[in-house]
């Protein structure tokens, strides 16, 4: 057989195992130091009990014959989506339930829609970027383009009508660099994907930490968004299901080319190399949009959210530029004298035993940033502010 | 955007949603009869109960900050790994940890592995087929061929020396015809596809029916199959996992083709477009391969074996010639009268009220044959069965 050569124009992602290796060997010189981890952006907070509860019932219901569940559709029982639905119509957007595709998580699905492209396709990223979006593509051969996000664009690069691109990835709010488009700038995005007949691939997975009433949690709040944007969400942040695996992505029935609905395409893409999410998953993800699961959730997210306050604050008091940490749990600084990313990773394991991510694990404008998440306990995250001033002073 | 062409190529599968409409409509007109149905390969007992135990462990520790788990690896934790190389072990065969992939089931990986393999291959099915080998490989674009399962050869068509494939699908014990290959007739495949630098893509999935001993359970049990096969298998019907969802694939270290690693290759998409399986389920599956765990779920096996082998008999007992039905979930007959399949599907709603899945759904050489399960309570299947005496009198 002959197998995908696109796979040997893959980089090796080295980021998080070298933050690993660096980690390991300073902790081995230093057994007695603690460090604070604030590199990975995965949650910390135990399941909502209202989760737990809904878990517990419905692993009950398949332990016995009466209620057993075995195959379920593959885009998702009803109730889930229904659910979804009324949480996008509570943020004022009308979704239809068959627009509604529930999957193991946002990551798979934006690799997995690739499959519905030809080749023959230009993609857009920003650069920092989250490497999926430029790893899947290059598995499929696609040509890529960056577009620059900087201080001066604030990281939230717009439209260039001298770049011809087919399809977009953006997130919103970002990873790695927490900034957030306005709708006023959504609706830049939309009208140049209108224009070039382009598809914009929209990442949410971070809208739950939006609470800036004016800023866009979803890309359908602009219009046009419908013919034109596919809308990826998760759990994952939102109510800490990482380990728990479900996510939820829309596809408009008016995004057409060529006779193909994108819509078609991806059910029938899913109906034929997926079986649908664990029904105990999807009872879970139905209690997280009930009324005591919305309250729950919006607890860990505000205690996540306080955290990261703490850490702007501190970029404030230490004189560091920074971006994010308001409607996203990263915060984006640049790094202090003068440093590139890896040298300061280096410098602040060193010096005080914190741990995040360079960087220039993001792309090239990424070099002198560095990112902090803010998943973590108040107290780890007061302590590693507090050691984190001592650095800078 | 342009968007993938190939899926214009797809057959639209009215199978299970024209039986659905068949149904509905004989059901409509006949509300007093009870109908029964032996068409969908569906598990009908309940989660064994030493997993329920495991899920309800899994879900407290999700509940509690001091064991709560988020991202886990991609490929799936180790203790699950450790389990899978071991049962494999009880069975004879050696298979590495890092050659283990724990995935959400067969029907993922098998679409999902086609991203490894460049367009230019000829993909080889039997017909009858599981459609999922043929729908993904015509999204990739690729030349199909087929080689015919028939009565004369007990629907096991063996390698012809005259065909030169590159990537082979076989399915033993096979879905939809439940025959099941002997050691010496996958030596044979294992040959050719060494010879011809293939790769044979092997579904497992009803391994846990076999119960003849000369059988292989497992590819591996033949030399040199590591060197060019990956196989598929999955808890769905070993142990009732169909609405849990839990499945590994085994991509052996050894198969490399001009300097690229199959396992590396596979390793990387599934680390990129996949972030693992519900922690909760891993520890469900794990429970399946403990002592308890095996025993529990092989007396479900056994429930769906004795079903099977009372719908076998009835055949024999009606002079109807059938294959499979005893190392397999499966019957496939011939259609009684000369019909054909879907003839003989609405003739046996309209005067049993049983219903089948019509061979023609897997096809051309399904025209004339007819699959039932043996998923089913004993009395249903009793009680079909009975009523199919009286439909061939």
């Amino acid at each position: 057989m002959k197998l995908n050569e696109n796979y040997s124009q893959l980089k090796e992602s080295y980021l998080f195992s070298e933050v690993a290796r660096k980690v390991g060997a300073f902790q081995a010189a230093n057994p007695d130091k603690k460090v604070i981890r604030m590199g990975i952006g995965d949650v910390t907070l135990p399941l909502a009990q209202t989760v737990i509860t809904a878990l517990h019932k419905a692993v009950d219901e398949m332990g016995t014959a009466a209620t057993f569940r075995g195959y379920g559709p593959e885009q998702g029982y009803d109730f889930l989506r229904t659910a979804i639905k009324d949480y996008y119509k509570q943020a004022g957007v009308e979704i239809d339930i068959d627009e509604i595709f529930v999957s193991d998580g946002a990551k798979s699905d934006i690799g997995n829609i690739t499959d519905l492209f030809s080749k023959d396709n230009t993609v857009l990223v920003p650069d920092p970027v989250y490497p999926v979006y430029v790893d899947t593509n290059i598995m499929n051969g696609r040509n890529m383009l960056y577009m620059d996000g900087n201080a001066q664009n604030g990281f939230l690069p717009m439209p260039n009508k001298n770049v011809r691109a087919d399809i977009i990835y953006l997130c919103s709010p970002n990873n790695p660099t927490g900034a957030c488009y306005t709708k006023a700038q959504l609706k830049e995005w939309v009208d140049y994907a209108l224009e070039n007949k382009a598809v914009i691939l929209f990442d949410s997975a971070y809208e739950s930490f939006v609470s800036d009433k004016e800023l866009p949690r979803s890309i359908y709040s602009v219009e046009g968004a419908k013919k034109c944007a596919v809308e990826f969400c998760s759990l994952s942040k939102t109510a800490g299901f990482t380990g728990l695996r479900c996510g939820y992505t829309i596809v408009p029935k008016t995004i057409e080319s060529e006779g193909l609905s994108l819509n078609k395409m991806w059910l029938r893409r899913q109906t034929t190399k997926f079986n649908g999410v664990p029904y105990i998953v999807q009872r879970a993800a139905e209690a997280v949009f009930s009324e005591d699961g919305i309250k729950e959730t919006r607890a860990m997210v505000a205690h996540y959210k306080q955290n990261a306050q703490i850490i702007a604050k501190t970029m404030e008091e230490t004189g560091t530029r920074y971006f994010g940490g308001i409607n996203s749990p990263y915060i984006w600084f640049e790094c202090p004298y003068n440093m590139d990313s890896w040298s300061f990773f280096d410098f602040m394991l060193d010096k005080i035993a914190v741990v995040g991510t360079p960087g220039a694990g993001f792309g090239k404008n990424g070099n002198n940033f560095f990112r902090l998440t803010a998943f973590n306990s108040r107290e780890n995250t007061v302590e590693a502010m507090e050691r984190f001033k001592s650095l800078t002073k």
